[in-house]
């Protein structure tokens, strides 16, 4: 099943079950009104969430529209948590080098992840509102799985069965800040604004053989202003999405809704390219002996869209943000 | 104005009106279902809210009841996001020598502060159930506040107008946890499981002198098995709570009902003891060469509350709970 969320004047929007050629939609009226709803309830609505979704890719679904991403809020314009990952070790290990950060104890044993906010998502064209360039304005392309309820201490195996949907994202990042955070110990809080959502979220099975070991296999096409940035793959994922999911829920149980997304997808050797500008950078370095890219201004654009194997388009829609100033 | 939140089947609970001696309380039945509700629509409640309160302080409320703590909810069960500062130096500076971890840059003009799980908080006399006791398990005794809507880039004195409840925190801890992810750069995580509350959430005014500086000035009872532990006073913060408010709002804007807490409340000198237990763990350490005092076993109770500098109690009612073994 395909998922997506209208505005509604609400602060969960509504639910509307997207079709599979993403080319139609219908309000899931009177079976959950929002998508957090969908998931609180996903046993006693999954089937008739189900029954519709047919009838939309049969064409007999009454009250069906066009669909249109570009008016929609994230799937979950809120959820009860965001825990971002770092998974892809190649990113990691490059940001170390970047940051000129101490190594990460146990980096390749024990996930790392920060709590993020989680009560002021956007959508996939929505204007990002950021207070200063100077802050290093950078995208971080990821993927990311939505959970219903996990037990505490639930198993790598188990959580992984806790998965209800996977979703793509934009984990804005302010690059300048980011340093003091992570030498305080206490994380990134004023490094991470709002973070961003494709429209789409999927059940795994739309993934195909794309969703396999608890990996996305989707090449992550990256642009910045009109150009080629990367496209690097979700499979080299060091941490399966049930590892990190079991990681979070280590010491507390997770509500349904619970966002766990990858860290910036990244692939071994460059050839694939970033897909965040910082990555870009410390490679940059690295090879030439100084970063030459510099962070985003105000009014550039970042689009992201994942894509299959053989070329075709991701379920999830297309990220395209522009950076704006705050209050401009 | 006094808030309490009774168990009524939703997530948010319902709101209760308490009396100013804490003896009696009415639901806000007609004007806010919950007391995040009454939050997101603050200016058009709050004259109806504090009419009610007055008229349950003069015995006129239809519906008053009897009020009892034990089974209320936290004031917020869950909330739009939970910030914790650690804005008592005194306590971090010691902290730093107890994980023996680098010092914090700039610890004394930019506040720290981590992102936690708000989507579960527990009751004043809700059970803690957790994993392992080789974890650590350790209490913080804390204040906090409760923001309306604070716009992206606010400024610490605009922040603090922001502020529209007082609260009384206790941040549950792991301390085995903490270091790993301390030096990871990415936070506290599994470190910090459900936080808890006192029962009663107060509009800065409830305090009166006791609220001055954008600091609570009250001594903070802290008790373990029923023996005193220590009673830090909240007024030696060197943040006040609007520069903790401003510092979340930098780059991001925040919600109404966002929580803002202050750090383990902590006094110099260490006469008036400590609000959790690694502080006086490093503090044997520093005095006596080696930490005597071991961490929660399963069982354990911890006990906390404010009071007034005349010894009378403090308005948010008491934190009493016990640690269970989860699962068990």
């Amino acid at each position: 099943m395909k998922f997506a969320t209208q505005a509604d004047g609400t602060p969960d929007g509504r639910l509307m079950v997207v079709s599979r050629d993403g080319r139609s939609a219908v309000p899931a009226t009177g079976i959950a009104a929002s998508l957090i709803d969908a998931l609180q309830r996903w046993d006693a609505v999954q089937p008739r969430l189900q029954a519709l979704y047919e009838q939309l890719n049969a064409g007999t679904a009454a009250g069906a529209l066009p669909f249109d991403a570009a008016p929609c809020l994230a799937p979950l314009p809120r959820s009860p948590q965001w825990l971002d990952g770092s998974a892809f070790l190649n990113h990691g290990r490059l940001m170390e080098r970047a940051f000129n950060s101490p190594p990460i104890p146990q980096f390749d044993t024990v996930p790392v992840m920060y709590q993020g906010a989680s009560d002021d998502f956007l959508g996939c064209q929505a204007d990002v509102p950021l207070p200063r360039e100077a802050d290093g304005i950078d995208f971080e392309g990821e993927f990311g799985v939505v959970t219903g309820p996990v037990p505490m201490g639930a198993s790598a195996d188990a959580a992984l069965g806790c998965i209800r949907l996977v979703v793509q994202i934009n984990d804005w990042s302010l690059r300048a800040l980011g340093p003091r955070e992570m030498q305080s110990g206490f994380g990134f809080l004023q490094a991470k604004p709002s973070t961003a959502f494709a429209p789409i979220a999927v059940t795994p099975d739309e993934l195909g053989d794309a969703w396999a070991g608890g990996r996305v296999h989707l090449a992550l096409h990256v642009q910045w202003n009109g150009q080629r940035f990367g496209e690097p793959n979700g499979r080299e994922m060091n941490f399966h999405f049930g590892e990190l999911v079991a990681h979070a829920a280590h010491t507390r149980r997770l509500s349904a809704g619970t966002i766990v997304g990858s860290g910036t997808v990244s692939n071994a050797g460059g050839a694939a390219g970033s897909a965040c500008i910082a990555e870009r950078r410390v490679i940059e370095m690295l090879e030439q002996g100084a970063a030459k890219t510099g962070y985003m201004k105000f009014g550039d654009r970042v689009r992201m869209q994942a894509k299959f194997a053989d070329g075709r388009d991701g379920p999830f829609g297309v990220i395209d943000q522009r950076v704006v100033a705050a209050g401009g």
